[in-house]
């Protein structure tokens, strides 16, 4: 059996952490109310990512539910059914798939969802609660990325950080929740004059603009951690394959920690989201709905 | 008559450009609702404030009423007023003054003002949506500093901005709308290692922490934009005086441009907030509530 690579940030063990913690609380539970995942119209490339949210939801013990709404619904009726979960007390939380098709505006779908359902924290008032500090329902890659931060052990009061891309799901986000946690942030992006002169300076370096290999190791500091969230698939002689935002070989010989493409962010992504249902459900029983 | 020092970047010009914005759209309207200052108990620091937004209300043609409510109200209280001037169509926006009593919670207050009538732009609803790069109902000061930065004539695109500070109401949405408007922020704080080292590479400083003579000559990049947004009361020889958080005579030999205090960030942040009603008139007719 080879010596596993030390500088890997593997994302495995920390989602099998966080999933066995919300089973701690499910199980102390006399019974808990459902998940539902919402797809509209035909997305294929959708299918992957609620696989894997079923599959985790199980293991921690949420009931999870997969509706698929025609491609064809119009926006008033997707309103309407998320208003009607909204009041639904056998629903927990609303996961609203992407994409959706054309005609549908995302964003205003995703401020139809109750701030106390809104377990991928994607309702602009989830993210304005994260501005005030108040992390609790954090969109999920963002916070998958600080809890990676984490897990290396860094302090992270003072810890300077490099966020290169400010997407609203995951650059700016994830900004705010460091800065929460003492980080020193600065945030990177197209227009940035030379994102280089940032990087290399940086304790750690976030990744998340989705352009297979864009950060080689002429741009990260001997010792950093290197957060990759990029998803890209790229064709190689094998045919094709999924990688980072990150050249991850070539950045090992450099980088004190690296998270892998597949298997680093993701998984954590899809544990933060099962912890951000637990913390919606003990929400929605402060707030007397339970 | 001496020569203006044209290193000061002068808020009032700039004020009075936007309130004069202002006065062109209200003078088109046959009627406008008015805005609500609402104070808590006896606080008298705050009605020097209160005395600046009734006069730029008055100059812009907006109707401004001042309400005293007493110290000891109730939560339930304030929180009930809030929510009939939600629904009252005479109200257009409504400014709670601070600081507030010590029983009061502030946050929630806040939260319970309507984003289409939170012309100060606090709720963290309406926060959110500046991560959503919607900069319309801003933070005041927050969009002040912007304001400022533009009027200097330099790019925002690329351009190098350090923050110091990262509080809820200032830093961090001041932040996000540099962000927005394509310049890389590193927003900086008590728990950033060094200061100087980010300061002394931006083309842009924006300062906003609360202790006066916090910035020297020594923190600033020959040339750079200085926006200084602190308000502190020290005691000099001839008395109590206002200043910054900028040693404005002695940044003055270094900086490009400097904003002055008084007269620099404040004078632009009463103005926004006319700015901000006009905005909540338009959304709120949008909306079909006017």
């Amino acid at each position: 059996m080879p010596t596993p690579d030390h500088r890997l940030l593997n994302g495995i063990p920390v989602k099998t952490r966080i999933i066995d913690e919300v089973r701690d609380y499910t199980d102390r539970q006399d019974t808990m109310p459902r998940l539902v995942s919402i797809l509209i119209g035909d997305v294929p490339e959708a299918a992957v990512y609620v696989r894997n949210q079923a599959r985790s939801a199980k293991a921690a013990g949420l009931p999870f539910e997969q509706e698929n709404w025609p491609g064809d619904i119009t926006q008033e009726t997707c309103k309407a059914r998320l208003l009607e979960m909204n009041d639904d007390p056998t629903v927990l939380g609303i996961i609203l798939q992407r994409p959706v098709p054309e005609h549908i505006n995302v964003r205003s779908l995703q401020s139809a969802i109750h701030p106390l359902k809104d377990v991928e924290g994607m309702n602009p008032a989830s993210i304005g609660n994260i501005v005030y500090s108040d992390v609790a329902l954090a969109p999920c890659t963002a916070a998958a990325s600080v809890e990676l931060i984490k897990q290396t052990g860094l302090n992270m009061e003072g810890l300077e950080v490099v966020m290169i891309g400010h997407s609203e799901i995951v650059g700016k986000p994830a900004a705010m929740m460091l800065m929460a946690e003492g980080c020193t942030v600065t945030v990177c992006h197209h227009m940035t004059r030379s994102v280089p002169m940032h990087s290399r300076r940086a304790d750690v370096v976030v990744v998340a603009v989705g352009k297979a290999h864009l950060v080689g190791p002429d741009m990260i500091k001997p010792g950093a951690a290197v957060i990759d969230i990029g998803i890209n698939q790229i064709e190689t002689e094998d045919g094709p394959k999924i990688v980072g935002d990150v050249d991850t070989d070539a950045v090992l010989d450099v980088a004190g920690w690296i998270t892998p493409v597949p298997g680093g962010v993701g998984p954590v992504t899809v544990a933060i989201l099962m912890r951000n249902a637990i913390v919606a459900h003990q929400r929605q029983i402060a707030a007397g709905w339970l």
